[in-house]
């Protein structure tokens, strides 16, 4: 196995037992870049010179017994709506040509503080609106999309070009691209990972987290991004934890609620029997299985693009104004109609996301935990722009794959998505576990065990990388 | 001296003391509502009968050794916007005909449940949206407003008609009722006081709290009022707390810091006066006296209102659809404003908001509490609808009522009106209190301060009433 393959947890532990070198690691990472990163297009920019010189310093500090943590020496890819100082925020758009970022964000500046070695910013939608990442290809199928927002992250940290990776999530942008290529995404509960220096998309909505090859991986960049901010104004004042979840596989007593509807309507056969499967296999390690009810499900779409479309449109209202042909059609579209939305539109929005968040409160008195499917459908072609039901009902591919996500935005709680197999097709199938504000130790300890005990193939990078 | 004329806090000493009975002190309140009450037409509805059996049931309680606190038998009026089972909840409007409440409003069921007895609903300005209260006469001088919104509560305190009562401030609607009828008005901090069965006007601005006689007596109301309620989804979990001030008066160490701008630009000279020499009596009491800068001042007016219009349209949509011409003229105008606004306004409303909330607390790492006036002028006559400023500047009554509570209101601070005096017309003048989110317990302390050694004259109630 080379070291790029090697998962954040295994590669932590190997420079902890100075079996392997931060220079090793990042160097066969790099080499890995330069081998698959002509097809796949994960990067906007690799800062090799940087991360080579980064890993010399991890591996001198290392040697003289000044050793930071588990990310110490690490590769990781930033999404690039992320600031890192000196560097563009490109935000896929041409409306940032020219720019340098003066700090960094917090997100970085503790990755940073934390050891791990920057490999590059990776592609997103432009300005985060939209779930495709044209610029980028899916890491399992080149004629498929990667998924988005982060599908650039998504892609690296599937294709062995980052450990770990940084994406943002406002509908569903860290999870549906974890579920599309096939590793593991994690949108913390609203207010958890402080946003300052991350480029906004919708600011009631918008979270960051981490994109990894398993839940343990998880866990451990977490660790390092929870806390405190107080430039981020919805930043919580929670404690710091040690994420990391234990050995033990037994999920004796847990409460795993299964939705009786919204989360397998208008879901493909293959992805609803993968994902009854993973569940079936939760019940084996010892969890309980209730039926739940997704309350006011009617409300989820429009309250998503309620809150979303006009935040997104406040945002950009400057640059709209002066340089809207700067815009990609897709994004400027939903940009202009944003302004065209009353504030009672907006109003009822927040209205009903209050509504919800107290429906989905009384739903997590049942159970710990609900699973369902992270996405409805696996990666569709390129160009690919909606999907035939078969009832007949035709939805547009983005409004599938916001679908099954948007609840967590909307609610603020944490969603898990981890792989879960894959379709007749090859293309990776992803789960998502949902819980109570503040409730991430519950979820990754339950796709942990998940993962220890699930036969998994023993390549976790994928074919065609 | 009547058993009406008593302070809340002396009138519970006399109760406990058995030195008064409830039944003394209530039907006491009730003689004085038959004589005042047919000029100052504070309440909508009186329940003299209610109270009574109410007064009989405490005097039996306490004497059975049952005395369950400092508000048992002492007679209250609840501005009619907050709900109490089985009565109407008029709002002022004529959209409300008909109404009957299920069930109590938190408020009004914490206060049962504390002993008050309720006197009657107290008028309100149309669904607290205006700084009249046109029903009620100012109890000073019956030719004067009694401010707003909560003028029947702020009129009924200073006329002996109710012990206490309770208001709701969303731009000052607390504040500036009992700055005009010289009595003390509470607003806390936003989310202490439980919203829940109380009429909205604006949800991320309105607040519940008290207008009594003195400083103490608001600390004991508040007492019973705050704590959480779930059913509020802005309710704050703060842990219950006795507010009631000590009797130490000696200020020594705390910062009050006296703004430059903004609280004393067109302010009417004998209003500044006053508020001034109430300063240099805290400094007496030992403060040290801190020149602030408040911040983003041109911003304030802008906010206040481009979160309150959309709100406030969001909840009458419904009506403003079926029965507009139930509206009075005044109250329909802006709710139809609401309307057009685009969402984009509402939402620079609340980044600027955010923004504003940061810099006061800036503010508040250099000083403990923010001195100043409540209102620029003292009650206007009825039908007065602008002030001329002596610059020739021109400003509408209710923009120059609102002008300085509105800070309050955006950033969820607390704040405290108490007298500071009469300008030569006889008409009462307020100091608001100003402090950190939380921070009651300052501001209580600082105002209980000022009124145990401020000669105040020996009559707490009105010349005319």
């Amino acid at each position: 196995m080379q070291p790029y393959e090697l998962s954040l947890t295994r590669a932590a532990d190997a420079i902890r037992n100075r079996q392997l070198s931060p220079v090793e690691l990042v160097d066969s990472v790099l080499q890995r870049v330069e081998q698959v990163e002509p097809r796949l297009h994960a990067y906007v920019t690799v800062t090799a010179e940087h991360a080579r010189r980064a890993a010399r310093e991890a591996e001198k500090d290392i040697a003289a017994g000044r050793h930071r943590g588990p990310l110490h020496g690490i590769p990781m890819g930033l999404k690039d709506l992320i600031d890192v100082a000196d560097m563009a925020t490109s935000a896929g758009s041409r409306v940032r040509a020219g720019h340098r970022a003066q700090a960094d964000s917090t997100v970085a500046a503790r990755l940073t503080a934390a050891g791990a070695v920057l490999i590059g910013k990776t592609h997103t939608h432009e300005f985060a609106y939209g779930l495709i990442t044209p610029q980028t290809r899916n890491a399992w199928d080149a004629d498929r999309v990667a998924g988005g927002s982060s599908g650039g992250s998504a892609v690296a940290v599937a294709a062995g070009t980052a450990t770990f990776a940084l994406g943002t999530d406002t509908g569903g942008s860290i999870r549906v691209p974890a579920a599309l290529n096939g590793v593991v995404g994690l949108k913390p509960t609203y207010g958890l990972v402080p946003r300052h220096g991350v480029t906004s998309l919708s600011w009631s909505l918008d979270h960051v987290g981490p994109l990894t090859r398993t839940v343990e991986d998880a866990a451990l960049v977490l660790s390092a991004l929870a806390g405190h901010d107080p430039r981020d104004p919805a930043s919580l004042t929670a404690p710091a934890t040690d994420y990391r979840p234990g050995a033990d596989a037994d999920l004796t007593g847990l409460r795993v609620g299964v939705p009786r509807s919204y989360y397998f309507d208008h879901v493909e056969p293959e992805v609803e029997a993968a994902v009854r499967r993973a569940v079936d296999r939760l019940a084996g390690l010892g969890a309980r299985l209730v039926d739940v009810e997704i309350p006011m499900t009617r409300y989820i779409q429009a309250t998503q693009w309620g809150l979303m479309v006009p935040e997104a449109t406040t945002y950009h209202e400057g640059t709209l104004r002066t340089v809207p042909d700067l815009y990609q059609a897709d994004v400027r579209v939903l940009l202009e109609a944003g302004a065209l939305m009353p504030a009672g539109d907006y109003l009822r929005a927040q209205r009903s996301r209050t509504l919800m968040r107290q429906e989905w409160a009384r739903v997590f008195q049942e159970v710990d935990l609900i699973a369902a499917p992270t996405v409805p459908v696996t990666a569709v072609r390129a160009g690919q722009e909606t999907i035939t039901w078969a009832d007949g009902t035709v939805e547009a591919v983005s409004d599938a794959y916001v679908r099954l996500s948007a609840p967590a935005n909307i609610t603020g709680i944490p969603s898990l998505s981890i792989p879960v197999g894959h379709d007749t097709a090859g293309l990776p199938i992803g789960m998502q576990l949902l819980g109570r504000p503040l409730g991430e130790d519950v979820l990754l300890r339950a796709g942990h065990a998940y993962q220890q005990t699930h036969p998994a193939p023993a390549r976790t990078l994928t074919p065609t990388a």
